[in-house]
Order: structure tokens, then sequence, then C-alpha cells
């Protein structure tokens, strides 16, 4: 496929957890056709509804006259450089190690890629986001956990393994006692994440018998719900947001030092409370870190919601396709 | 002139804030002429030093049937990207916004490059010293302060100001009460450095009045006096260097999970008791960071000593000359 040509379509999967979401991707990074299943829990349950995603979309596709040329799936896992198989999926453990993409390969008869949904996040921020326009950006994604993705000079820093942009599990309190999933200890993950917001409620509530958050069900406590608790005021929440951007800030000031880069994009669920955190964050790195990177990198909100991860891994085949 | 002609020489000349040297090298990586001087604290005075050892080695090239076809400098600070001028150097500040470069190139009538002195060495290391082979290699130069270089892919990355890579001011424990010549706290710094290891000694003493170490006179504690007492068997000195490994393996493992590189070199003077530390700072990689990018990374001494400067500001001229 020619990468200008608009009538040529890339199909992303976007493969999480919970739900697999296909869609069709123009070169101009304009999205089309949609299709959209649980995830299933078996590795070959999960080539079966790809494949009949994928299909859905090339059938809505053809009806418009054009032809889907090449698949591209986010994973929720690291994809080993060399053997292309899932290194870890902790919330997809079936497809680790399992030949994800050789077997759809052949299945669809097209070239199928395979990407990290934090790194295809990133890529679809910098390609039709907040960072649109730079070069050099890192991106977190703030959901169940923490994501990171890298871009230097315009391209996605995998690594050697491409187990690069693992940014929350930089550890911002090495030597506290909240252990990681990873088996670290401190990692932004614990402290950034929508886990660690409802973790840091809970833990904070015990000695705040008024605050308005004790009349949430304990059950019933989100990251949502004590981010709409501080757009009402509740002190506590406000709080635990304002430790969510210094623990964000000392990561981002250690990485204004390290890669100096032009922005700091925040993604996922919990950047719909960036204004309750993201000035804590500014704050600290401006603090922390030597004054030329600090004034240089901005941090922004991510543009592209639950499409990021779409729009990067689509961005990928179009890259591949013009080397 | 031709990068791979060997009669083509560059003067590399690494300013120190307490000596000034000069080298010549070839395009194979061979030091051949070599001049020394006192760094002198003013601006204009540094230009004259420079020139004077400039000028030695041209005089020892040209008997020699060589000739010097550009210099490239080492200078203890950043240098900004878009400007050219240095931003900070702590231990020269004379020539911080002076026009070192411009000046020396007018003066000397070739072209002049200007790198900090961590990047520079890190350059050096992957030429010439552990890094021979990598395309992806962080450096860390443990002195007076802790230096760091960033190669990824094989080129320096300097990031949009030129300020990266200061590994050195990663944070490894952000809400310590140890705070930094930066301004920031609980930099790996103030944990790993020269200067560190001297202050962490003393506040173990003051607790161990039978330490061998108490009959060094408080003036005389060195570094490299703890490394001698480590290497005799003194627990307190043992121990000292532990934490230094500790605190290296942790920004080791956040550097291994962001940036999944190939290997991690030590040098500066710190790295002659690389011994005495590098075992725990590889078992804090392998506790602390995701196993596939752990088990890739390697921990290595520098092998280019003080060279590493010279060698790297060498091959910024030979490389610039291909493009």
């Amino acid at each position: 496929m020619k990468p200008t040509d608009s009538t040529n379509l890339v199909c992303a999967v976007d493969l999480g957890g919970t739900n697999l979401r296909a869609a069709t991707v123009d070169a101009g990074g304009t999205i089309h056709d949609r299709a959209r299943l649980r995830t299933p829990p078996e590795a070959d349950d999960v080539v079966a509804a790809i494949t009949s995603t994928v299909n859905q979309c090339q059938a809505a596709a053809v009806k418009r006259g054009k032809e889907i040329q090449a698949i591209s799936i986010v994973v929720p896992g690291s994809v080993h450089a060399e053997t292309g198989l899932i290194v870890n999926a902790p919330n997809l453990p079936a497809i680790v190690n399992f030949p994800l993409g050789t077997t759809l390969s052949n299945r669809l008869n097209r070239p199928v890629l395979l990407e990290n949904d934090a790194n295809a996040a990133a890529l679809g921020e910098f390609w039709q986001g907040a960072g649109r326009g730079s070069q050099t950006i890192l991106c977190l994604t703030l959901g169940t956990g923490v994501g990171g993705g890298i871009i230097l000079d315009g391209k996605l820093w995998r690594g050697l393994d491409g187990t690069a942009g693992e940014i929350g599990h930089m550890s911002v309190e090495p030597f506290g006692s909240v252990k990681c999933n990873c088996g670290n200890f401190g990692c932004l993950e614990v402290f950034a994440s929508a886990t660690a917001i409802v973790r840091m409620t809970r833990e904070a509530l015990s000695d705040h018998p008024g605050s308005s958050l004790q009349s949430i069900a304990a059950d019933q406590l989100t990251a949502q719900a004590v981010s709409q608790a501080a757009n009402d005021g509740d002190p506590i929440a406000l709080e635990v947001f304002r430790r969510v951007g210094t623990y964000l800030g000392v990561a981002a000031a250690n990485l204004v030092d390290i890669l100096n880069p032009e922005a700091i994009v925040i993604g996922g669920g919990v950047s719909a409370a960036f204004d309750l955190f993201a000035p804590q964050m500014r704050a600290e790195i401006i603090e922390r870190a030597f004054p030329v990177p600090a004034k240089r990198c901005r941090v922004l909100k991510a543009k592209c919601g639950d499409d990021a991860g779409l729009l990067g891994a689509a961005r990928l085949a179009f890259d591949k396709n013009k080397q």
C-alpha cells in the first residue's frame, strides 16, 4: 500500500483485559469502521474474536470501496523484540508466549503487528493528540496501573528487548513500605494509578471520620468517586490528588533531567482529574529539576481518549510500510 | 578531512575545574600528542590556556607530518543546544554564558565543538571502552559529583536543550533529608559520589568508635581512604560501599525498566572501588527491575580512565565531519 493513499486502511485492534475494540484507520489518522467484543480468556478464543472484529471492519470498509491492508494489535503486555512473543500480560495471561502474531497473520492473510498498549497510546497522542507538533514526548497512562511510552525524535523507543517505557515502575519511594505488583517497592504505579487513589483514600479516611467520602460504601469507592468529592471540595480527596501530583512530579522531574523532553502527556482514566493533580506535578518539576529542561517541558492532558492505542497501532503499520 | 584518513587529527581538550588536558586523537581512537596546564579561573585566561595546549599539540603533530583539523572541548557544564553557550558550570563559573566556542574558533581558525564532560565520557567508553560493541549504553561518572551520559542506538542523546543525561540527579530518596547542590532532595549524587562516600562514612563513624577509620584525621578522610579500609575488611567502610551499590542499583533498576539498555558503564574516580559496590548494585537491579531487561543489562567498569572524555570529544568531531 502507498502510505499516503487514503483508500488504504489499517485495522487497529485494542486487545484489553476486558474488551476488544477494532477500528479501521486511514493514513491521515481518521477512524472509520468500528467493532467491539468482550475479550475471551483463552488464547484460541482471542484469535477467533480478533478475526471476527477484523472481518466486521473489512465488510464495512469494502462497502465504501476500501480495503484493509494490515492489522496492528495493541496488547496488554510487553512484546519481545526478537521473538515477537508477548512476555508478560497480567490482565490476559493466556496470550503470554502464544504466537498471536503469526497465527493471526496466517488466518487473516495480511501482515500483523503487535505493540504494547502504553507504547501504542504514546504514539497515538504523538500523532493525533496532545503531542502533535512535538518530536520528543513521554506519555503516562494512568489507569488500573500506570503505563508509559517514550517517543524520541519522532520514534517510539522500545529498547533492546522491546520492554522499554515502563515509567510506571520508576520507584519514587524505593525504601518505603508499599510493594508494587511487579515486586519492586514504591513504584509510581502505587501512587498514581486509579487503584492507588482508592488505597490512599482508604488510608486517609481512617483518620477522618467527618469526610464526605465516608458516605460511600467501601466497595463503591472508586478513583472517579474520589475525584468527584475533590471537585466538591472534600479536603481528604483534594489531598489525595495533591499527593498523586507530588509523586507524578518526582518521577517527571527525574525524566526531565535525564531525557530533556518537550512534553509529558498524561492519559488514561485518571487523566479526567487532570486539573486536580497537574498543578502540584508542575510545581514539583520546577522545584526539583534543572531550570532549563524544567522550563522546556510542558505537562499536557491527553486528547485521544480511548482511541490513543488504536491510533498509535495504526501509525506503526503506516510507518512500517514506509520503510 | 576524510574521517578514515589517519593523517587527520582532532585535538580534544578536557577542560576540568582543576586541570586542562589536551590530546590529539586519530580516527581510529589512538591518542598521540598530549599537553597539560592548570585551569585558570578567568574566561580570557581559559581561552589563552586552551590555545596554548592546542598549539603545543599542533607543533608536535606537525613534526610527525600530521595536522589538527578540528578542536573538540570537554566542558564541566551543560552546553545549550541552540546558543552553543555553557548553561551551568559549578566548578568553573567564569565560562557560563561566555562565547567559548566562537572565541576559540576565531583564534584557532578551525571548527570548535563543545560537549558536556559526562556526555563526552559516555561517548568515549562507547567508542573505545567498556561499551565497545554495544549500541545502547548508559554511563555514570562517579567523581566529586555523579555525571551521566546516554547513548541510544549509537548516538549521544542530548535532549531538546542539550541538557539530557543528568542521571546523577535522579532522586533515589525524594522525601529524604539529604539535599543536593542542585536543589533537589535525595539525588543519586548525594549517595554515590566521592563526596557522598566521605559524608556517609563520617555519619557512620560517630556510632562506631572502634573502626579502623577513626585513625584517619578528619581532613584526610577521602573516598580512596574509605575504599582502602573496605579492602582491608573494615565493616563500616564495607557497609558504606554496600549502600553506594544499593542507591546505584535503585537508579539503575529505574533506567533498566525505562530505557532497556545493553549496559550501564561506571567510570570516574570512585569506579576504582567497583568490586566493592557492583555486586550490590547488580542484586538491586535483579530484585527491582523486570526480569527480561534486568537480565539483558550488564553492569561494567569503565575502561578509558581519564581519557574517556578526550576520546568521546574526538569521536564527536569525527562524526560531525561525516555528516
